[in-house]
Formats: structure tokens, C-alpha cells, sequence
């Protein structure tokens, strides 16, 4: 079973950077000026991280990381995806990404990257129906067909038509949709506390988890 | 009480159409080539549908369609909402809107801009949260003060941090948030037959309801 990524505090992250095409660093090469990392940390992630941190603040906002994040195809990552990377990440809730922040952040795009390339078997830089299935499969949820056809059509990365199969799943829209879909599962589990595949939900409980998804 | 906008059908459309922030139409005015109207045909409302089928194809595809749609800041709609609008409008499932839909989409984008400038209070552009939850209880929704922060902060136009109230809404998104609120309110109530105020749902039942909603 193929485990999606998880985050564990801000500090892990890989021994190795490599450049991607998910996180665009405008100065990952140090060209021009960029300030020295402090003592003991990555110099490649200071790299990084400096040259998404545009303005030179010392964190990262919420503007200069949409405009870090591209999908495979040079789109920007959808606004919805930014909140819940910035919603995870942002852990001290200033508003902007810090470099122990950024840490996290970037081990996860690129956990995140691994695993879309995994799954993207035709190498076709989006995630098509069958591709979507196998994943959340080789992630634990077994979605009958109708629910996969939802998550197919809701995560499409265009408007779907009648005919022919939905547009396929970019990076940004996949991550959420397999987020999504956990956060979901774990809440339904978790209300039902006997395990009998049923659970009662009030108005609020039910729009509240409902409200609470990314 | 003040209603949400509905659709009912795609040729009930308003008799003056006025220049809108909310659809830009490149030609509105007949300048340079325009296809002439079939007869019957509003001459106004054809001129807008023209100039917003860039490529003269006689439909508007989904790329047109977002070109022409804007926010009152004048960003482009986001791609969920543009989903959402087309698989309303787009009738007959061809993956384009015709000029019949458009009729459709057009009454409905000009009787959600009414909401808007209505609950936009101080007229900043973007509908915070005490004009959110006027707007929803207005339309019958009376959502918790806990279930209102979920929905301000889940369509806020920008990242949440943890100090001050969130960013604004725009227009994209409060369409968005006011249609999932009704489509998962009335799930709800449909659920709910012996109206208890709790429902019992299947994992099944209960993710086909939440993947449903735009
Ligand atoms: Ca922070
Ligand atoms: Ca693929
Ligand atoms: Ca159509
Ligand atoms: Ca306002």
C-alpha cells in the first residue's frame, strides 16, 4: 500500500532538494543578492526559500507562494489549494510561511510530487480517471464507482461535458481532492463510533465537517 | 426575506442588460466584425454573447467563458465557479453554452450581482462577515455563529491567519458559498424525512451528498 504524505512538525524534511516543477525558486542559484543562511541550516532550502520570499521579508506570504507554486503545465496552484497548504504549514498562524515553516511545506509538495508522479502512469501531467482510482485505492479508500466519478468530475481541471471522459486532475487539484477525501473518511469514522457503516449527524455536526474540508 | 437567485429555464432572461463588472465582453458595443442577430433575437443580449465567443464559433467554451468573467477587482472567477455555472447552463451537456444558455447564465450572473451590491454594505467590493451571515439568514439559513466563521473562512479570498477577521469575499466565491450552503441545507432536509434535525447516512450517502456540492 502506497502511503499519501503526511506532515510531523515543520522540522523534516529531505536530505536532498532537487529543482521541481511544482515550487518555482525566481533565484534558486544565489545570482544577485540573497541573504547567507543562518548557522546550521540547509543551504539549498535557504536557497529556496529565499528565492520565493520575493520581497526579502524573511517569510513567505500568501501571494509569494501562489506565485511559487506551479502546477506541471505552469498553471498557478488554485487559490483553494494555497489556503490549505498555508492552513497546514502555517503553524504559528502569523499569516506567512518562516523558514522552519517552509521546511514542512516543501517536504510535502515534494512527497506530494512523488506520489502524482507515481500515479500519472501515462505520463500525461494530470491525474485521468483510472490513475485517480488507483490512488486512492493504494491510499485505503475503496470508493465505489459513483463516488470515483465524483471526485473525478468535481476535481477536473476544466468543466466536464457529456461526452468523453472528464478533463484530467492537476498537481494542485489532486492534492486536495486525496486531502479532501481523507479528511472526510476520517470524520465519517470517527462518528461512527460502533463501526456499524451508519452514523447520525445533526444539522451542525454534518455542516461542520462538511465546512471544515479544504 | 430577500431570495437567492434561481434558474428556471435558460430563456427567461432581463429585458435591459447593463454593462456588469462581473462579465466583460471584448466587443459589446458591435465594433469590428459582429455576426448579425437571428431574428427574435435580443439584440443587446446577442451583442454581449458575441463578444464573449472570441472565436466566433457561435458557443462560448470554457476558456471564453472564463476570460469574460470577473470579479469587481477585476481577478477571474475561480475555476469551481465556472464549473459550477456551466454544469447549470450548459443544458443540453455539449460542453459549451450556446446562445440560448447564455441567456440563462447571463439573467443569473445579473441577479446574483443584485445580492451582492445589496449585502455589500460598505460597498468595499467584497462581502465580510457580518454581511455573509445577512445574506444567508436572509435567504432562510440560519447557520450558527460557528458554522458562519467556517463559511468566511472557507470562501475568503485569501489565506486566514490568525489575527483580525479574514479577507473578503469575492463575488466568484459568495456565488459559491451561497449555492453549497443551499445544496447541502437541502440534502439535509431531504435526509432528514421525519424532520428530527438529525439524519443517518451511509459512508455512501454521505460523501455522494458533500462531493456533489460545487
Ligand atoms: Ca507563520
Ligand atoms: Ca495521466
Ligand atoms: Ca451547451
Ligand atoms: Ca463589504
Amino acid at each position: 500500500m502506497y502511503q499519501p504524505p503526511t506532515y510531523g512538525g515543520s522540522h523534516q524534511h529531505h536530505g536532498s532538494i532537487h529543482s521541481t516543477h511544482s515550487m518555482r525558486s525566481n533565484r534558486p542559484s544565489g545570482y544577485g543578492y540573497q541573504p547567507a543562511p543562518p548557522p546550521g541550516v540547509d543551504p539549498t532550502l535557504w536557497a529556496y526559500f529565499s528565492g520565493v520570499d520575493t520581497d526579502h521579508s524573511g517569510s513567505i506570504n500568501a501571494t509569494e507562494l501562489q506565485n511559487a507554486l506551479v502546477n506541471g503545465n505552469w498553471t498557478k496552484f488554485d487559490l483553494d489549494t494555497v489556503k490549505m497548504l498555508m492552513s497546514i504549514f502555517d503553524v504559528d498562524r502569523s499569516g506567512t510561511i518562516n523558514y522552519n515553516e517552509f521546511a514542512g511545506l516543501w517536504k510535502y509538495i515534494q512527497d506530494w510530487q512523488g506520489v502524482f508522479r507515481h500515479f500519472d502512469r501515462d505520463q500525461s501531467g494530470t491525474i485521468e480517471g483510472h490513475e485517480l482510482s488507483e490512488a486512492l485505492r493504494s491510499f485505503g479508500y475503496n470508493l465505489s464507482p459513483h463516488l470515483l466519478r465524483l471526485v473525478e468530475q468535481k476535481y477536473a481541471s476544466a468543466p466536464v461535458s457529456g461526452y468523453g471522459p472528464p478533463p484530467g486532475i492537476t498537481f494542485d487539484r489532486f492534492v486536495r481532492a486525496c486531502v479532501v477525501v481523507k479528511n472526510l473518511t476520517e470524520a465519517f469514522q470517527r462518528a461512527d463510533v460502533n463501526r456499524s457503516g451508519y452514523v447520525q449527524f445533526s444539522y451542525e455536526q454534518f455542516m461542520s465537517i462538511v465546512l471544515s474540508a479544504p
